[in-house]
């Protein structure tokens, strides 16, 4: 038994793994794009162009804090599938209620909701995805829908080999049906995905339905820089802070 | 009424239609892979290797003539829907056993369903896909696997944004539901698709569900160079010999 648990993690997954990594699957939102930071630079312009004025951060934060719960509804069986676009809506309807900013009209929504479909990467995602296409398949797997997620690959130039999106399961992770659904429709074993993620979630979902997991470290997800890393302790696979260091720790 | 009938249909394309193209979905077997002559380069190979001897072009030619007959009775609801890799196997198995080749063993079996995924592109597909890329959409629209579809993109270096497969819809071209199916999940109306094949049928049914269509006239697809395309009369709205030649027709 020359074997420690407290091993980096890597080396575990080198060593216990028998299947070796064949196909990439990553999260997107948080993940390989800034949402926030994108979405704060398309209100800004909006508010510059519009004359609109309002606490646009607040209202960014507070859209995507509505994200996780909109979806439980259909995640529980209590609601039919939509797709994130028209969850979106929704939030935003709602939200832009509650701060009487009911003058907004249809169109301008429409482009806020459009604006989903256009986030700049992290600037490591573009390489660290064509570094990791040479070695390995690469895949999106979001809770974006297919046209979302293709809309954004374009804008961001994220150069999958394809996209996994929750209106092919008509569910939304964390549910199992995508972490197993990816599998059987790439035509592979589960341990030999590897689900690359900025949350934690994320992850133990994946690792559940036998995915190997790659944690990536996106402190300034949310504006303000986290002190510590929430992964820390957690034995993911592969822990890194840029999709670039992945493809390093990976060989790619 | 200046406008002739009779005009080049891809005049009456973009004079009639109000929706620009935005997305070219793809067929795959024949119209931008060459199974025939991959398939009979990879059983020469596996003759020299094994030392089977068979008469392997009417093989080849006899699996592709089950493709269609195999996918009928999950057309028609009759059988679950099982992937392409699952029906070649059948197919094979069969003409195996009447040909007499049961000496040919399960992992060679499986081989010859594998060679399916690696089969040489027509030299001007990746280039053309490539060109196409920078101005639209590309995916392939397939009765292939995705994990199928994934690994001969890789192969034969087809630069898709994303795979749809029959597996997605659990279901087989021509039946609308793939079609209609691409439209919706790609988030855009069905008259923003373009059908990119080199088989009528597959024309005539995305046709039915509003989509446009390029026709590819892949004369050696089945080894003897036909004399005259079958296309011949039908109001497509492109007609082209190669995906080049596509991309020059679209601007792109």
């Amino acid at each position: 038994m020359w074997q420690s648990k407290n091993q980096p993690s890597a080396m575990n997954s080198t060593t216990l793994h028998q299947t070796p990594i064949e196909a990439l699957v990553f999260d997107v939102f948080g993940t390989v794009v800034d949402w926030r930071g994108s979405l704060l630079r398309w209100f800004e312009r909006f508010a510059r162009e519009s004359g609109v004025t309002a606490d646009w951060p607040t209202l960014v934060d507070a859209w995507r804090g509505a994200y996780q719960p909109s979806m439980e509804p259909i995640r529980r069986g209590q609601r039919e599938y939509v797709t994130l676009d028209v969850l979106h809506r929704e939030s935003l309807d709602r939200l832009l209620a509650e701060r009487r900013l009911e003058t907004i009209n249809d169109e301008q929504r429409r482009a806020m909701v459009a604006a989903w479909h256009r986030l700049d990467p992290w600037p490591d995602s573009p390489p660290g995805i064509a570094r990791l296409k040479q070695k390995y398949i690469v895949a999106a797997l979001s809770n974006g829908g297919l046209g979302l997620l293709v809309n954004l690959a374009k804008h961001a130039r994220l150069d999958w080999d394809t996209v996994l999106s929750a209106d092919v399961f008509r569910q939304y992770k964390p549910h199992p049906s995508l972490y197993r659904g990816a599998a059987e429709l790439l035509g592979r074993p589960p341990e030999s995905l590897l689900m690359v993620a900025a949350h934690p979630g994320d992850m133990t979902a994946a690792r559940s339905c036998d995915l190997r997991t790659a944690y990536v470290d996106r402190p300034a997800e949310h504006g303000q820089p986290r002190v510590r890393s929430p992964q820390a302790g957690e034995a993911w696979d592969y822990q890194v802070s840029s999709l670039v260091e992945l493809a390093q720790q990976l060989g790619a």
